[in-house]
């Protein structure tokens, strides 16, 4: 029974790349975190420490930069795209390349009720993501690109029950027909086509910008059973409106907000006072697909 | 030469308050972290663990629930009066009660172009804080108040230059005539009043936006020679436009950018592609003031 | 073409329990992080909000500490199986529960050269972390324990190498035949056994001290070519030693260290004086394995 | 009334100096982050842009890195009192110079029961703090040092009660005789001479060794009423050992830990199973000093 290399994977990590684009006077800027990480040929470095196969990732922080010099201000997924395929074929050893990208949000100052030309305000906390996964199928290669959103936090003050649920011995909890609920919004949706020239052609800022809105409209308008149930419309509403979009996955933690006990000091408090709670919290992950979406390795969840 | 007790207060930090505000159907959301701390007479507990005169730190936590929903949804200025009043006025052995106030910023979900009555949306990093420090005076008390923003991230890609410093023998920087000019704005300013009355009625909400507008407008139009002078105007404007306050303290970092060299790639990067650096940052910190504003002790700055 | 629920489970996460065990006037203390969450029969929850199938996530929390008081002061491998067994024993619509731990490390504080036996102190950064995984197989059940650590900040000025690398046109990275070399170690390993009885047996308490010593030697002793290298090593020990362990997945950022050039002052920098560097990061990962380790789904990678 | 420009500073925050000593193939590592601000004639920047008078943050970086290669491994305070001496010295336009340093610890790895000579392990979360302030004082300086500590986490089982506290109309906590008691200590002590000659003669590694012992011993052996008076016990005894300290302030937020009610699943839970709590949180703060301790302005706590 040999002791052997299994997976493995290496690459430079995090990246910050500030692209500013000048059309004469007014600049726009594209803000990302950009991290590379490749396979291939590399059991030597592992076993012998023979690195004549290994591209430093100090070389990939160069490439980085250089490609985001020559391709300009891309969407993060055409931008993870270029980047993946660039490694792919000036390598041949590898076999595959996953570029995965943070990208922040800017807007412009306005000053005196006008957008500022070249100064900008961080907006929110909130991130945008893409990863393409580029990996090499004999002659050709297979691309996986998988969009997403970080840190969206939301809140409703009504339309949320919890109840009905099954007790057991362990059960304090009571019926809520009147809740506050709030999730910091974790979402990842897959691109159906691995065809480059398809995945090109896709007007993924939109898309993005499409897929946002449609979670917080139903997020809001939503008359909640349960976070599952808002979980769901969620998706389902996401992958009715997107064709190009084969599933989704998200992941809502219930934050917490505890109507707080003021009887012992002679009030009533009707929905008015909450404590917000930190830990523990709940956490509900679901993917939503269409029931021809084929199955996926890889970091797609599959528990 | 004995060992004494010096200065000394106590109090419970961080009391994540969410109140709602209930409109026919439409709700409002204040969230607040909520931190009390007191002085007064506590050498007891300190020496010998006699706590006859403490105010158990759980009692403050109670308290400030209880006030928040005594009072209902004042501005975070006005709450901290309130809960500083609250403590002084219930406890003669007490000389001091300072409350700090953060206030995270919600905004309503769009849904179909129109705001949600009761969806909410956490907008931005940026937080809007307050603090009252109320102490006693005698008969009477004696109320400060300083309002300020935390983790306000501006950046401008152009109009900023940085030349004809000091040099000496561990110098290497080059003169910058075009850079990118990044900040995260830290910014306290105190209120001229001390005088209860005008404090109450101070419009807090106007006058913390109108500040942060004056702020971002300084921010983006000015052409600046230096980060120092960036900060002296944003403060002077503030200054200029609003009587009531005395001073304004500002801290902020160089979030520094630097722009990568890709001639070993032989390509001529023309303010185009930065790297935005995490350490170490420069650090620019000062006080603007009205040169009549009076002095004041405690954590105002006093370097 | 439909959309369908797909994956999915839900639970509660970092439940902060902390066991005290008290043995006369000598006590133990167990700290630990217990995230749950299950996996069954919950379409209906999403899909019509009917809760009937759902143990809600507070019950879980209070079955945690029930069983926390219950089964006493258990290495946390032991304990995350018992956990899980439980909820999969008394919900038969559950087909997986996977509890994860966290486990801080507290020592004794050292009084006159004795070890107090009730006050402790907070050792270190590092976490050791175990899961076990208890999924429905028929009338049986099949368990999947991991054990591992996160954040082990390890160190070496001397006795690394990295030279001889592939070299592309963005490369500009020069040999180092002596640089520092510190990462955060990030471990996790499985167990090859998923008979619950031998499981139980498990010595885990042991298992782990032994793999971290092993660990820590393979990195002070190892003459390092490269960090992948190191890494190999140090998981090709563990397995040499520990024959319960089928795999092991190390995944090492290579957190920089760059060599101050001080030549403008006239100073030779001979591996003296160092900037440590946040971002970007190398980042290695691996898995090292037997070669008849049996094949395994879910959050084990399989890139 | 016109406005003015206050108090100022500026300066390099953060920079991360890795510095090693050889001593034939035995190393020693000595890892610090360094804070240098400087005050001074810069009106002239904030309000014109000329920055003539202006070191550039830059320069300060460089300064920091070639010190530390002059100077070999100091003590934190002794570094820290050598670049704010370099400042004044160099610059006649400066008034002030504040160096702040944090430590971090690094332990040598056991292998085979012997240290590692060049191989390293983090020792922790505390963090050893010095920091210098040197000022003009006509032809000569004064010098401030500060010496401390943060996040030393402590917990106790046993020996902690809290009981015979005000009570309110808002009180419902109640009296407790047997509790956890936990904390986070943040330390900083103050060294009484302003005599460059006696403070660099100071054994600063002995007496921080011997002030944290003192600490955790007195934190460890102290039967407490209140964490006041714990609070109070551990500086007066540092204040007793050790005559060069004039004053120690410490801050003490109380990590609550509630015993969970087990009493619905029919459990009597006897001080065995806490939940550890996040926010709010207790905190305690102050300064313990001698009588004839001299007042300074400053950073130094004076609320």
């Amino acid at each position: 029974m040999a002791i052997v290399l299994g997976v493995n994977r290496y690459g430079k990590a995090e990246n910050r790349v500030v692209r500013i684009t000048r059309t004469g006077n007014t600049h726009e800027i594209l803000d990302l975190n950009v991290t590379v990480q490749l396979s291939g040929e590399f059991a030597a470095t592992h076993l012998t420490g023979d690195n004549s196969n290994v591209v430093p990732t100090d070389t990939m922080k160069n490439t980085v930069f250089a490609l985001s010099h020559e391709f300009g201000a891309l969407q993060p997924e055409a931008f993870a795209l270029r980047v993946g395929r660039h490694f792919l074929t000036s390598h041949t050893h590898l076999c595959a390349a996953e570029v995965r990208i943070e990208k922040f949000d800017w807007e412009r100052i306005i000053c005196a009720s006008t957008p500022s030309p070249r100064a900008f305000r961080r907006n929110g906390s909130m991130r945008r993501t893409a990863s393409a996964r580029v990996t090499r199928a004999g002659a050709s290669t297979h691309e996986f690109v998988v969009s997403g959103l970080e840190d969206l936090v939301v809140l409703k003050t009504s339309d949320s029950e919890f109840s009905g649920f099954l007790r057991d011995k362990h059960t304090t909890l009571a019926d809520a027909t009147d809740r506050v609920m709030a999730t910091e919004v974790s979402a990842r949706w897959r691109i159906e086509s691995t065809d480059g020239a398809r995945l090109d052609a896709n007007d993924w800022g939109s898309q993005f910008d499409r897929a946002l809105d449609t979670m917080l409209t139903a997020f809001a308008e939503h008359h909640s059973l349960s976070l599952q149930q808002t979980l769901y419309l969620m998706g389902e509403r996401v992958l009715a409106q997107e064709r190009a979009i084969a599933a989704i996955r998200l992941s809502l933690p219930n934050k917490h907000h505890f109507l707080v006990d003021l009887s012992p000091f002679l009030r009533e408090n009707r929905s008015e006072v909450y404590i917000a709670a930190d830990r523990p919290y709940g956490l509900i992950e679901a993917v939503i697909q269409r029931d021809d979406a084929p199955p996926v390795a890889g970091e797609w969840p599959s528990w």
